[in-house]
């Protein structure tokens, strides 16, 4: 199975190390926000009973965060399974991947039983998707069309107008665009980047988020979709298993999604951090390090393979995320996330300890 | 979407009610355990990374719980995920399910393809397994065999002598048997009575447990799968979705297993209210009460149908469980829990003044 991040658990276990900095996972350095650990004390309280299979005080939370009807809203165990929901009701179907991205979407389509099919974004292009040959890519036909934006491991957005134009063309081929905005919120600019912000008629969209990653709690297991589309909203509630949010997770995103001064102070540090560790990083020659628009930077090493370059990390207390299982990436590229100040100082002093030494 | 006992948040919500005593769903009452509480500190302080992804430590004591090896070990997001997920893996194949039971195996192996029979448990034979009618049918040839034991909602438990009869039938025709033993615990003599203690060979078994009822948390979502057959587990690890149990889950499983005191107070109380509830909701003369083996039981009106107990019932604050949809059971059925003594001495008088009203 391959997972987002390193596995810490079986490298601190095989390695018997105790602390490790985590380079390999993108989540808020914020860590829990407060008004999680309130709501946990509910949860508590409500764990004596089965959580509400409709989850609808979960889903109006949700809906009033993207300006939406509840109706929208699917909840999941995580943003995973709703991945592999939509690829279960659309078994057999044809499926576009834009790559390099997250293994996952490959992994259930093709457990899913459908056919899946690549366009490739070019390093010579710098991973930005190419409109013309995109177009000339999906006219080949497809029933879904998948893209990670903010992608990852690029950490490029692909901004709102873009997303549109690329919209219209799934449209008018009756593609479902399937858009995982996991990193939205890390962009310049947040949720006002999302394509759910188009006016134009949103039955071909279906957008999932994992706010975990957000709001810093990657263990609570808890995402969503927005779907705009009532039949596959239908198909979905109709295979979905019962409850697969425990209470904690259902207390917790209601109480977090209004927590103004989280939201703040997030925005406050991934603002400073994506700049200045950006900047700081580029001056380690040895790497080509590209722009990031989320909260993790892919790099390329000039020099020695990723793996070489993992290893020393590793020796070092510090994992990274290795590349080559995303597709369409080499044994070069690498991803980190950006986290706290003092921690992000310490990373690239040892990267560029580790890259000097060639 | 079925559910497992009364949605009691839809009820709630529709009726306008705060408080409902819930006789629909089959929770031990007393509630979450003091180890459990405290592993929730840990829990939350886990929260920032994901789970451990191949849950050693909690498989680990389940293990030890079973006396079996953590290789044995599938954990799930309750015990819904690992009936889906065998399904999943069996998709299109003959299943024959030992019928009147819980509603979620047939949608499961529908969903997933598969072709569902069922082995009727007769009236006339007070819903006990008919040996040589069911060796009959089960030479028609299946691929798994579904059996409920205790079985929801007849509260029935086949002993350990039987099953094996019926194992050793199912291995003769390499039929997998699943067993769900979701409510073995609350049995006399609890876990001895599992299949898992056969000394047979065990290739052929698929055992499910759900602790979150015997330990009081169904608002955790915690499941595990037994499984003694290294292609099935190698399978269903292969297709499951990453992450389903979430921290909170993990660390309460970790510490309720062996919670000795909570473990001796629940025996307490199930023995001596399992008896003492049967002996006086026997007295209602317009009821037959099936004896229970669980912590739930079965009642068929001799006057009115059971949804207009359910209404009569729902008037007076509490809800039961009518049973039509388990199949094999006329309307005339319904199911209550066994709670704690004064709540069942609040039922046992409520329904005694309804069924007399006539």
């Amino acid at each position: 199975m391959e997972l987002h991040g390193g596995n810490i658990h079986k490298i601190k276990r095989e390695n018997n190390i105790k602390e490790m900095l985590d380079y390999s996972a993108n989540i808020n350095p914020l860590g829990v926000p407060k008004s999680a650990t309130k709501a946990f004390k509910n949860a508590e309280k409500a764990l004596g009973a089965y959580p509400d299979p409709e989850y609808i005080d979960l889903r109006k939370a949700i809906g009033k965060y993207n300006n939406l009807d509840m109706e929208n809203i699917i909840v999941g165990n995580g943003a995973s399974e709703l991945i592999f929901l939509l690829f279960k009701i659309m078994s057999g179907k044809r499926v576009l991947i834009v790559s390099p991205t997250f293994a996952e979407y490959e992994r259930a389509a093709k457990i899913n039983g459908c056919k899946v099919e690549f366009f490739p974004l070019k390093e010579s292009e710098n991973f930005e998707i190419n409109l013309k040959r995109f177009e000339n890519v999906l006219e080949n036909g497809y029933d879904i069309c998948v893209i990670c934006n903010p992608n990852n491991p690029t950490s490029q957005l692909i901004p709102l107008e873009i997303m549109e134009k690329i919209y219209k063309m799934c449209t008018s081929l009756a593609t479902l665009l399937f858009v995982d905005e996991a990193f939205i919120e890390f962009t310049d600019g947040g949720l006002k980047n999302s394509i759910i912000n188009t006016s134009m008629d949103k039955k071909y969209l279906y957008v999932i988020r994992a706010f975990t990653k957000y709001f810093g709690m990657p263990g609570l297991r808890l995402g969503y979709a927005i779907s705009f589309n009532k039949k596959i909203t239908e198909k979905i509630n109709n295979i979905k298993e019962p409850w697969s949010v425990n209470a904690f997770a259902e207390y917790a995103g209601i109480s977090v999604l209004d927590d103004m001064k989280y939201i703040a102070e997030s925005e406050k540090w991934i603002c400073k951090e994506k700049e200045s560790f950006y900047s700081e990083l580029e001056k380690i020659i040895e790497l080509k390090v590209y722009k990031p628009s989320a909260n993790f930077i892919l790099l390329k090493s000039k020099t020695k393979p990723a793996e070489e370059i993992y290893k020393e990390m590793l020796n070092k207390g510090i994992i990274i995320r290795r590349c080559s299982n995303f597709g369409y990436l080499d044994d070069t590229y690498f991803r980190i996330a950006i986290k706290g100040e003092s921690d992000n100082k310490r990373m690239v002093q040892t990267l560029a300890n580790i890259m000097k030494r060639g």
